[in-house]
Parts: C-alpha cells; structure tokens; sequence
C-alpha cells in the first residue's frame, strides 16, 4: 500500500539539498505520489492561452513582449519565445539576468535602471549579447546612464517612461518627454529607441475612455519625437499593456498609424496561467468590449493542498498558506479528490468557504451536509493574482489532464 | 568612477544561472556595491538575540527548537543550535528535508504528518538518521501513520496536538486527548513522545489570563497521560509558544513540576531577528509583564532599496514590492543614504509616509521639506512580520555595522 520511491529519499547528505518545496515529479500522479502543497500548470489551457495571446497580438499588428515577472518560469519564456513572442519584459536586472542565462536574447526591463551593482548586470549582460532596452523618465538618471555607459563603450537603448498625473513612474507631461528626448539624442552613451507606458496605473471615471486616451497620448508623442528626428534606431518601440486592458492598448496601436515606422510591443504577463480573480474579471471585461474575441483565456494555474485536520464540526484546516499561493484574494477550492483517488471521481467543495489564512494553514468553514471529508483530501486551489502565486515557489509542475506531471519547471525569483 | 567587478558579470550562460535577485557580495559596501533590493541582517542584534532567547529558555528549565519555518535558512539554524538550541521545529517535511541536509538532526514538526509522499520524506528522514516528531489529532491520521511507520519497519514519535474550541488543529478537549493517547500507545509505528500545542490560536477578552491558562492544561495533561503511563520515551516532551506569547508559556512550564520527568521545549521563530512591527508591539508586552528581563530583542533585518523615480512633487517610488517584503503591514522607512555614502553619514527619512506598494513598487508620500531626495538615495525599511519577508529571497546578506557584506546565506523555502 504504501509507495516510498528512491527520488523522494535521497540517502546522502548533499541529495536533500535541491528539496526546497518540492522534488521533480515527472511521471507521477499528483494525487498518489507529489508532496503537497504543490503548485501546478496544466498543459491544456497553457497552450491555449500562448496561442490566444500570440494571435491577438499578430491581429493587431503587434510584437508581444510578455512580462516575465510574473511567472520567473524560464521554460515558461521559452514557451512564449516558440509561440512567437519578440521578447521578455522584465522588471529588474537580476530578473534579466535570469531570463539571459536560460536564453531569453531580447529583454525589455519595463523600469529604470538604477543603482551601479545593476547597472554593472546590465553591462555584462550586453556584452554578453542581451538585446537589452531599458526605461527612464528623468535627467539626473539620463545622465548617470550616459556616463556609465559612455564609459563601458557601449551604446544603451532607452525608452522613455510616460507617466500620469497621481500615477507611478514616468513623466508627467508631453514637455517633459520632448525635453527628456532631447537629452538622450545628445548623449553619448544612450540611444532613444521609443517611448514606454503602462495603463495599469491610469485611474478615474470611464477607465476605457482614459485608457484610449492614455495610448493615443503614446502613439502622439512617439510620431511628435519621430518628426523631430530624436530616435536612434530604425522602428523606434512604443510599448504599454498589463494583462487586464490590453485590448484597448492594442486597438490604439493598430489605429495609430505605426505600420512600417514604428514596433509596437504589448507585454502581458499574467494572461499566460490567467486566474481565478481579479484577471478572470478584467477578461470578462475585455470580451464584453470584444464580442470578436469569442472564447478568452483559460486559469491554467492551481495550488494543490491537503486536508490536515478536522478538529471540530464544520471546520477543516488546509495545509496550504500565505506561503504557497497569492493573497489578493483568500483562495478559492475549486475541485477535491481522495488522495490516491482518481481524477475521473472529483468530489464535491459546495459551499466550502474559506475565511482565514497563516503562514502555513488555510481555515475552511465546511457546510452542513459536508460529511464525506477526510483528512488527506486533496483540494485543488485557484488563486489570484497569479504574479503572487508564483514567487512563493522554486518548483512548479506541469500536468495533464490526467493529473500526471509532464515536467517540473524551476522558478528563478 | 564605475566598478564593475567580475563576479556581478559572469560572461558565460551558466555563470548567470546562480543570480535569482542577488550574487554573494562579501566583502562588499551594501551603499555602494550590492544589487538593491536586498535583504540584510544585521550581524550585532542578531547574536544579541540568539543568546537572548538560549539564555531566557535556560532560565526557566526549557529546551529551546527555534521555529525554522521563519527563515529557512540553514546558516541561522547552525547559528541556533552553536547557541544552545535542543533542536529546530518545523512546518512541512520538505522544510524537515531542507534542514536535515543542512546538519539539524533533531527536528520537531510542529504540525500533522499527511500525505503518502510526505510520510516518505520523514520515512527517509528517520532512516538517514533524523530524530523527527510530529504531531496528531486525531484517530484516521494515527491509523494511517501506524500502518506507514509499521510496515516501514520504523516507530515515530508523536506529540498529541492540544487545541481550544474555535482555534487552528488539535484536540478540543481532555477526553479526546486520552482516547488519542491510548490508541497511540496500543499502535505498533507509533510512540507516544508528549504533547504539543501553540498558545497563538487562543483568542478573548484577557489573553494572559486564557494563554496562562492553557499552558496549564498542556501540564495537566502531560502528568495525567504520564500517570496513565501512555508515554513511550524516558522523558516526554510538552511544547508550545510562538514569538509573541513565550514567557506566558515558559513560566507555566517552569511552575508545572517538570523537572527530571519531563522536556519542557519552547519554539519562539520570529525572535532571532525580531521585527519593526507586530513583534516588537508583543515585546513590549513581554517586558511589562516581566521587568526582570530588563533589555528585550533588537530587530536585525531590514530590506534595503533604492528610489527608482522622483516623478512629481511630494512623491517617490521606491524599487521595492510586495515581491521583496512582508505585507502585514507596509514597511516602515528607518534610514537613508546617499547611493556609495558612508554609513556615519545617514540621511532624513523624517516624514516619509508609505501609502501604497505593487509586486514591485513602493510608493512614499514626501513631507514639504524632502528637498534633498534623490534618485538611487538607499533607504532601509523595517518589515513585519519576519517570515513573510525571508520567504521573498534566496540570498540574505549578513552585515556588520558598517554596512560591510560578512556572508550571504541561502535560504531553501
């Protein structure tokens, strides 16, 4: 009955140290054989959603760039690289960093670089290849770019960030980006090669309306800089899109007069596992604007966790954390089994509610007539946002529609 | 004016592999040569505190087995058990796996063992040599554990979990931890090694007077299971106490006639580098309960980041998120430097308020007279609590007090 198999018992002292979380589990039953907690992609909606988001972007007339810090999964950017994509955004240098060695050529770091350990990465990793294009949305960090730069032989290409008022990062006004641009276009050291933004952070009345409004100020100010002769590179970038308005973004794009002048980059990041929340919502919101989209994404992510006590009626503790899964929302049981069960006989989570987590517990109030309950159950969890999900693990396994492990990805955060 | 050193530019693919969010920095300036963000323990009140709790343990006739679901860093569970620890206490077999590897034999699960792949890490576990408890509550788990441990040929200790009416796992009353006990002692597998509990699930008006009281009942039943001769080892253990409520839990243990019968063991986590906000407010309430203890515990960790953009006035975004520290509250700004300054010369963060973080910004709200901020300024923040900061990084830089980088220790989450 019981199945101790030779890779969950390593004999020797240096065996135990790659376990962290989990171990790799390829060809094995997630609900037999894999320590839980567990996080898991399935391979179907996967695929669909790389495909998804690669032709709506090709649709549009874009590149998609997608954001790598959601998943810091290198099998996932390889993935998102075979399906098409241009390259990796990413959020900081030791993220490139990351990306690079796993492959990852063109890199697009959707931030300032700041500090001189990061801009001493950003100096090895160009010598060493990297396409890397880099943010900025201020002087002083013009200058201190240019002079490092300068100085290393090499020529950065940077984006300027376009910001909004109340918003995060970027500049403010359409001034301040002439201004910036004219800064860059005179150093050495520095190449203007587009202009950055991020919709996320615009906020108020009628979000669609502003979000429009906020890409068409992009698509303004990239042919104003054209006209004036400020980039340094054939098809300067303009680039925005999270994962929850990216079809309005797009739309901008495509109506914007870029073709054959400009390389417009979506860079999603969330879309690839999608979600069980806050994105589910925003893409029913991008397919009420888009009947043409038919069918959207599919939530590709799950924690799976086990229960581990029934200490008194009505309550099940869920070994399952903060620690093992995204906490903008509690998390959501959506389907359990009986351990070593079958993936054909799911039993019921009706009425599960979840009301607290800790560190290492989940508390779930069980309803009435939710008698069947054992210790061990396996419950699978949706999540969101996925970005969260993710950090909390180094090993992340990829599984059928059977619940058999495919392959176990590492995480680089 | 640059330094870009070799080992922050590796030229090979595989060099890059290692980087995750840093690179091992002794020897470095954290103000002037470490990739930020980052997060540092402070060399001077982290031996403070690791002699502070051994000696307080000492003095009321306890064990210490530190909760290593805190850090999961290997390096401080040495640093522990240097200092006098009795063991390290753990959440998850993959946490026991990873502290095994790492030299700490004596490990105490201070939850349920569930799951058939778990029980093979701690079936592995004890055949390599680990001593490993853990705990139970009730009879299906215990029926599944002798069977496992039985037919593995093995016996494992268990410790009886003691819980209270509305709290977390455990046994609500008294009569169900004598029928645990007895089913326990009547299994081949299994040993009746003590009872367990955590004092930070229970809840009410005057939590001195319920957690004092609670203790005491982990005593009675201790001496009642004792008499009844349930136990299977010489000198059973009784455990509880987080970081908040220790002294409670260490006084009932020193008052409850223990002494050459029994191993009282104490598990406080979060003490070893304290806190800036949760912990340091139940500190406060440990020294005015106890004025003999005098001096408390100092906070040793701290994440240091750096003001990415100064995008409008009265506001900065700083290159830290939610991916870099612990959420419980936002982090607190304690100081501030001027990139490649000296640590005798700090810099204001007098007003700085934090009112908003994203996965990899925050945003601080300037006063009126924060005119000297600027872009790369290295600002330390306070976090809280601990374990929901230690598990965003792999690498934590160990520093002296001037900022000097003396190691860098994995953590294996």
């Amino acid at each position: 009955m019981t199945h101790f198999t030779s890779d969950t018992a390593p004999t020797t002292a240096s065996a135990w140290k790659d376990g962290h979380k989990g171990t790799r589990e390829t060809g094995r039953d997630l609900l037999t054989d894999v320590s839980l907690p567990a996080a898991v992609i399935q391979e179907a909606p996967l695929a669909h959603n790389l495909a998804w988001m690669q032709a709506f972007a090709e649709r549009h007339g874009a590149k998609l760039a997608p954001h790598g810090k959601t998943t810091m999964t290198p099998a996932l950017f390889r993935r998102q690289l075979e399906a098409g994509a241009w390259g990796i955004t990413l959020a900081t240098l030791p993220q490139c960093r990351a990306a690079f060695a796993e492959g990852a050529t063109r890199l697009l770091l959707a931030n300032q670089l700041i500090g001189r350990a990061n801009m001493a990465i950003a100096v090895a990793l160009i010598r060493a290849g990297a396409e890397l294009y880099v943010t900025v949305d201020g002087h002083d960090n013009v200058a201190e770019l240019g002079e490092v730069f300068d100085e290393a032989g090499l020529t950065l290409p940077v984006l300027i960030e376009v910001g909004v008022a109340g918003g995060r990062c970027g500049c403010r006004d359409d001034g301040q980006i002439a201004a910036l641009a004219r800064d860059i276009a005179a150093r050495p050291g520095l190449t203007l090669a587009g202009l950055e933004g991020y919709e996320g952070v615009v906020h108020g009345d009628d979000p669609a309306a502003r979000i429009r409004a906020y890409g068409e100020r992009l698509v303004e100010n990239l042919h104003r800089l054209a006209d004036e002769g400020l980039f340094g590179v054939a098809s300067p970038i303009v680039t925005a899109s999270g994962s929850a308005w990216y079809d309005l973004i797009a739309e901008t794009f495509r109506d914007g007069g870029l073709e054959g002048r400009f390389t417009p980059v979506l860079r999603p990041g969330c879309y690839v596992v999608h979600d069980h929340g806050l994105y589910r919502e925003a893409q029913r919101g991008v397919l009420a604007r888009r009947p043409d989209l038919h069918e959207g994404l599919r939530p590709a992510l799950t924690v799976y966790a086990q229960v581990q006590s029934l200490p008194e009626p009505g309550l099940a503790i869920v070994a399952l954390g903060k620690r093992d899964i995204g906490g903008d929302r509690l998390p959501e049981p959506l389907v359990r089994y009986r351990e070593g069960g079958r993936v054909e006989a799911p039993l019921s989570v009706a009425g599960w509610d979840v009301t607290r987590q800790m560190d290492q517990h989940t508390f779930v109030a069980l309803p009435e007539d939710a008698k069947d309950v054992k210790v061990g159950d396996v419950i699978a969890f949706g999540a969101s946002h996925p970005c969260l999900t993710f950090d909390k693990w180094r090993l992340i396994h990829l599984v059928d529609d059977g619940l058999t492990v495919i392959d176990t990805w590492e995480t680089y955060f």
